[in-house]
């Protein structure tokens, strides 16, 4: 077995800071830093629900996603002027969305929309679950500011744990995740729950042992989130 | 705990069958029937690789999903008449492409691509799962004639598996599918490796215990999709 | 002249079957097969007109056409992958929808909207002359589930005829079709009037005495298309 | 029986002019007229021809139609603002493509491709048919200008005639074509070849007889059309 | 300094002619013809306004432009073609908006719209300016039939002035304005004022006294430009 | 005349700060603050050009410019998900564009092309002119990482001036652009030229003295921000 690239242990995650009210427009917002991956989330409250939802007494929460032209080593296209959002882009901002949702009591919400716009501004790897541990200190101080806290019924955080030479590693960055055997993004609550798995078999199919072993790296890392998450929230 | 609408215990699959060389002119394949859902798969091979495996020496595999307006219970968009794809569907042909892409030796398979395109002609919940068992056997048959069997280095066939109000339940159809806690699909091979899981809480986060539980019903529901690939691979 | 590449006679058709309710969840539908041509029809109505149309007490036919991707020889794009329908795939359906509305008394359908939908699964020529004749059955099995029998105020079947190097001859298939010096489609109805025609020289024009030999021929086609209709209303 | 609306007999067209080299910087231009429908009409020859005749040794022939916004009573979309063509927009430049082909010799026009531009800016019924009218004389035109002239096989006009409650009538301005029960568009060639028939039942089925009697009327429209085009082409 | 590449002076406009009423359905229309550039504009006003405008008591200027695909040397894209308006394109209608903007009475327009269509049939340089010009034409005469002459509360044209290898010039054709060192647009007010100035540095910076100059020239241009403003009013 | 709502003297600009390197993979980029105005701008050099300057041995400048959702007081639409650029951003991005290219030799840059990607994370007025700032900086840095310093040959920055309540004022926040009655951007060089005027008159047309002053203003203005750019280019 190798050495991972950066050094790290194998249930070492990157460096994590959270930057609350970067956005000064935006009902909540927060810059998260994971390592080299730097994302700004903003939460968006509107009054009024999407059309599947009039007169239904709840509320609905929305994602977009969005990854600067030059965030990357070769700058991508820009989605606007492309004139569509990738696949990639779309699968994305629907799990942001997945995985806040049941993290909030919608009866609750009201008829009101929250949307959360995750845009990457530095991609090192790792950058939809850097989104949704972002995603919800920006949705959590929009809430606050809305004096609608307790709407909030699960503290959310992501991470990804992949399989690669130097074995089950917590937290790929991009080296590490575009050589990696396996891949798996796990969304999970502080209280030990599972919001949302999603492993890919990137050359070759993965065993059972392998999963609950990435499952429990993620329980490490999603830890150290959930204290930076916290830590954010104290400092507005 | 209540019974399955369908009446079926919690470990049985519905019944399946697969039609090989439904779409005469395609190279291979199926029209696969899992209950109520129904869809055509198609496997096309092409001599040229996308731009960016040009002059690699290996090949790729690509997905594509539709569902026709009238598959489900109230018309859709027609999504070619829209002009865009949905996220859903974007979603869906990316799980797809990723399922299938391990099952192949894409060095062996040499610059050609293969697509699967697989539509939907009615639909009954679990229309994803079917489209990968499916596009299997299409992928199989459009080696098979195109003497290149050997391509194939692994079986797969997906279903999904749920929490629902009669507990944890093998392969939902739309009633079960729209009201489930939590809904997970996985991709397994014959050999019993993981390919691809994707599981979602779609009310409240779910446990390790549960997870486990899917997996084991997975297991016994991909073992009745392994028989009936092989027994239309034999028909042809 | 020469024979026909199908050895068919010049006034032979191709056989013809209608297999009503293919689609489960539609108010109407038909799997229509002439010869290797096959169209799944659907008809789904709704209870609210286009806007130019609102509170004028009548309703309105709308039609949408679609092939799959390897419906032909070579992989299709598909069009919603694309982003837009091809101008054939609207040529298509709009002559499909101009050829229903005058079957219909509007009047007494009321302010319903009547979509039609035709899928091409496998196509061998005559695919927009499948789709009428497919579509006409599906209508009439919506609006008899609808108890609104009496709104159908004819019955119509379409039908190509052309010039080929064996003379005018019925019901081109693909082969015959690509290589035709004219091409004519005809939807009539069973009482014997003409509800559209559109005919093309490919390669040089063509004399009126040409026409009506091709008329004569429709005439004939549609005669066993109306038949095949009526078996299949009957069979459900 | 009725009279006209515009108090023409049965089979009087309208008042036709052609203004030859309207645009100044196309090969070939014209500037038509047709009672109130004006429609310019360029043809621009490329050294090129499409992907699929690429080294054939053969020539093409495309079609595009426009109109102004304001060519209307009611402002019509800017299709280019929409961001996609209307079906009725391709359905016609289609028409307009296939009517000029056959009346030229792609062998003899060699690799290069014609395109035909058709913009209506006034409209009063008919300005698909006033189109093919006055891009023929842009494509005799522009060949002549290319020392092409022997390129052209076949003059042709063309001309829409219907049935209204004056019976069967020519050339059907805005009035008459909104209301008329049939609406037929031919296209014929000066030694009375048939090189397109577009015929429409609106309100209901018609007969034989109808149809031959609004092809005897074409041929006297299209008469008149043809020595306009003439003395267009001797101004130049 | 070499001479104009038009033998003109430095201070002398291109011939303007202006032809109302040139589209017949429009509520008002001037066709302006400045030198070889020929424009097609018309207003047209509609009883509502756009969403941001609701019960504000005001109305609202808009603007579309458009050049036919072979009003230029090479044929260009037709945009609807294409599916989307050019940057250019873009540009130019917003400067033809806000242009006429400041010089009506939004609020003694009431709610009403006025959408101005500027399309280019010729071009020689100098489009959107003759659209300027042009589009205030076809304003006032929609005013006037409209009975609501007093919203308009100036007057304006616009020209571009250029440095150019013989010095500072008025209103550039294609060839000067191709290889200009500077190029500006100027809309002015009959008044002296300055509604809009767009100057752009094309090869290399220009110093005050150069705009100051083509300050001058552009009065002077535009002086012309009333003049025959004034006489198309006058003509209908 | 009335106070600056900010209590800023008329000729007082916006504190400025430009952090250079912000984005790591971009070959040159910075961070630039205007007040409350926040536009990260990045330079992307790559070793091809578009198809109309291939094999001509001359370089060419892009930009383009978005705005993150959220940077305003109400969430914008994301352009990505709507699927097109709005005339606004196509304005300001081609203005970008043109503003730089004429401070760098086209031929010294070879055939390489730099794109200036401006997305604005924060806005606070003039995003347009500190996204010309900013980019000069980022153009600089990256020419300066591909050793080609000397192609650049003049240093631009831009900052808008307007006509309000309170007189001329130098370099407008939200509050006062959104009120005034002119407003001009200025595009400058150091060395005293000007690149770029883009003047509106948003309610009434201005006279020459009043562009006069709005033109010292903006050297004024210009003056502050070429030092904070030195500044930048020191820190690296």
């Amino acid at each position: 077995m190798t050495k991972r690239p950066s050094g790290r242990a194998s249930d070492e995650g990157r460096p994590v800071s959270i930057e609350p009210g970067f956005a000064r427009h935006a009902e909540g917002s927060a810059l998260i830093r994971v390592g080299g991956t730097e994302v700004l989330c903003t939460a968006s409250i509107e009054n009024k629900v999407p059309p599947f939802l009039r007169n239904k007494g709840q509320g609905w929460i929305n994602a977009e996603y969005g990854m600067l032209p030059r965030a990357t080593h070769q700058r991508g296209h820009r989605e606007a002027s492309k004139g569509k959002q990738s696949g990639r882009t779309q699968e994305i901002q629907r799990l942001i969305a997945r995985s806040l949702r049941p993290c909030v009591n919608l009866k609750k919400l009201g008829e009101r929309t929250i949307t959360l716009d995750c845009d990457v501004l530095n991609a090192d790897g790792g950058t939809r679950c850097a989104s949704i541990t972002g995603a919800w200190v920006a949705l959590s101080l929009a809430l606050r500011k809305a004096k609608l806290s307790s709407v909030v019924t699960a503290q959310v955080a992501a991470v990804s744990c992949g399989l690669t030479t130097a074995g089950a590693v917590l937290d790929l960055d991009y080296i590490e995740d575009s050589a990696a055997q396996a891949d798996t993004n796990f969304v999970l609550t502080a209280e030990g729950g599972i919001v949302e798995i999603q492993g890919t078999a990137e050359t070759s199919p993965f065993q059972d042992h392998d999963f609950l072993e990435l499952l429990r790296l993620a329980r490490l890392g999603t830890a150290k989130l959930f204290e930076a998450q916290n830590a954010a929230l104290e400092t507005l």
